[in-house]
């Protein structure tokens, strides 16, 4: 970013034209994008599915190690998430951004690179939004639609006594993303000439800076017939979103440490830290994976699937939810979060 | 508000569940709400109007004299606005809050009084949101979505040449009741012990505290079987406004200042500040009526709804957008905002 052009300099008005400038709808659903009071969409007899996020600078996101592209790219996806664990295919997205003046239009046009390279991605359109000012730091808001065949939409509070507990990917990667940038921001703030040593754990910045949304394991449902009896997606970690299902369904569950998957790069990663990787993918969260159960039915349709894991299944609720540790005790699981991993 | 509640005594979840415990879904349409990973809507057949927008404390509103019950109230109005905008009903919306911890649970609570009576009033379901913390000051992002029959939506691009200028109830009231607020805060600010002097300002101040949609202008289009060819709300000023439906229908347009409808209350106002209150309603903003062309042929059908005015008419794009002044002078419009007429 060699220019600096004050957003100032086009006005509101000027920057909506020149963010959405290139635009093209690919929904057939999308019927009126940009530019007016309101966007429309005919979902042609399907549901519609509707989710919203709101992202605010030093809450969610921290400039100092986010490039503006990724933090485009992500915004979009963690909504985009949350329509796929509904077993929905995503359509389109409205954003509204709240900007103070220290952002350039060039470094707007970076955060709008990654919004397309999301929306091309996954596709889905920008119909919509909002642009303002903000007095503190940078603010995203994105709401995103998707659509369904009538009533298959998928819930958390239907899961049954005895289905199988399944999520995809690995999980707590993300986490030690985290871990490792903010290890570097204190060292550089401390000495501005270290340059940072990230080398070896592109994998576990990644899932933090840059995840996907689980768009394979929908399409993998539909293909195999597969009808998850409730889904979530997880970003708060798997205890508490394991714990989300088993209050909205009226159920227990158990969960075996064993079978929780992790990456390597991971585990490696939280050995530096003196970290265990279980607690990582239990309370880690920004996974984005996809929680699940299923009737024990299915699971031959899942099985080879290397991308799904059964982790579990659910149980009376008296028994509450539990997890199995690889020495054999049980432990109920809490919803702990973030900050209690922190030292 | 005797009592303090902190938020964190709650957490996210317990806030969420908190704040939405009274909920009762009223639209058909609103098949899953609050709770999930995203809200399920059918809309029957019909098309989807969406609608987004952003406010952020310090630049939408000041909270030393906006009661938080009202700015729910607004929060949810000027959305709903939108869908009016777009000759559509509103159904649901989603609303996401940004808290930095100087809010109390009772705060939000008030906050919450106003989103649910604007709720019950335009019979609109919320169904859906995130809660999150800032690091400053209160953010609202409200998302509305609307139905309407397939292909009846009215854009900002589709007035026609000939066809009559019109808009709703009066202009520039809310402009000048923010100009007293912000009058009577300074007089605070800088005396403390001093009462503020609004008694005979109410009109004006209730114009830009607790703005009402246009609900009865869209249900007597529907009942007396008008379709404006155009139309959009008036969020900005009827110049701003003006100007984007002759720019987005590549036509000119010729308004009558006599034609404006202006309150005995907001002229009062305007002298006192000894500003021109054709001014206001072209500047002010925030008036949330509805601007639209129709065709002449259905002059007849609007012309004793005394909440519709007639100003203008649309031209040959040529000719521009302008004014003719009571005294007979010719002016072209230009979209000059708030920080226009402020001294």
């Amino acid at each position: 970013m060699s220019e600096r052009t004050e957003i100032s300099s086009l006005g509101e008005f000027g920057l909506i034209e020149h963010l959405t400038r290139n635009i093209e709808l690919q929904n057939a659903s999308s019927l009126l994008g940009v530019g007016d009071d309101a966007a429309i969409i005919d979902h042609f007899g399907k549901q519609t599915v509707v989710t919203t996020d709101l992202l605010v600078e030093g809450v969610h996101f921290d400039l100092m190690y986010t490039p503006l592209k990724h933090l485009g790219y992500k915004s979009v996806v963690v909504n985009i998430s949350d329509i796929y664990a509904m077993n929905a295919t995503p359509t389109q997205i409205l954003l509204s951004l709240g900007l103070s003046n220290r952002f350039s239009l060039e470094a707007i046009d970076e955060f709008y690179e990654g919004v397309y390279a999301a929306c091309k991605k996954y596709d889905v359109d920008l119909v919509g939004g909002d642009t303002t000012s903000s007095q503190k730091g940078f603010i995203i808001s994105v709401t995103a639609m998707g659509e369904i065949a009538p009533d298959q939409y998928v819930k958390r509070s239907t899961a049954q006594k005895g289905d199988l507990l399944c999520v995809s990917g690995d999980l707590g990667a993300a986490y030690l993303g985290l871990l490792f940038l903010e290890r570097e921001k204190k060292i550089f703030m401390e000495s501005p000439g270290v340059q940072p040593d990230l080398e070896n754990e592109s994998y576990v910045i990644g899932r933090l800076l840059k995840p996907e949304a689980r768009r394979d394991i929908i399409e993998f449902f539909t293909k195999e017939g597969i009808t998850p009896t409730s889904m979530m997606d997880i970003s708060d970690g798997l205890s508490s979103e394991v714990l989300h299902i088993c209050k909205d369904s009226n159920l227990g569950a158990v969960l075996y440490e064993e079978k929780i998957p992790v990456a390597e790069e991971m585990k490696k990663a939280a050995f530096k830290f003196e970290i265990d990787p279980t607690a990582c993918a239990l309370s880690g969260g920004e996974d984005y994976e996809l929680l699940f159960t299923i009737s024990q039915t299915e699971y031959e349709k899942l099985v080879l699937n290397e991308q799904i894991s059964v982790v579990g299944y659910m149980t009376e609720p008296e028994k509450g939810a539990n997890i199995i540790t690889k020495g054999g005790s049980t432990y109920p699981l809490t919803a702990q979060g973030w900050n209690h991993l922190r030292k």
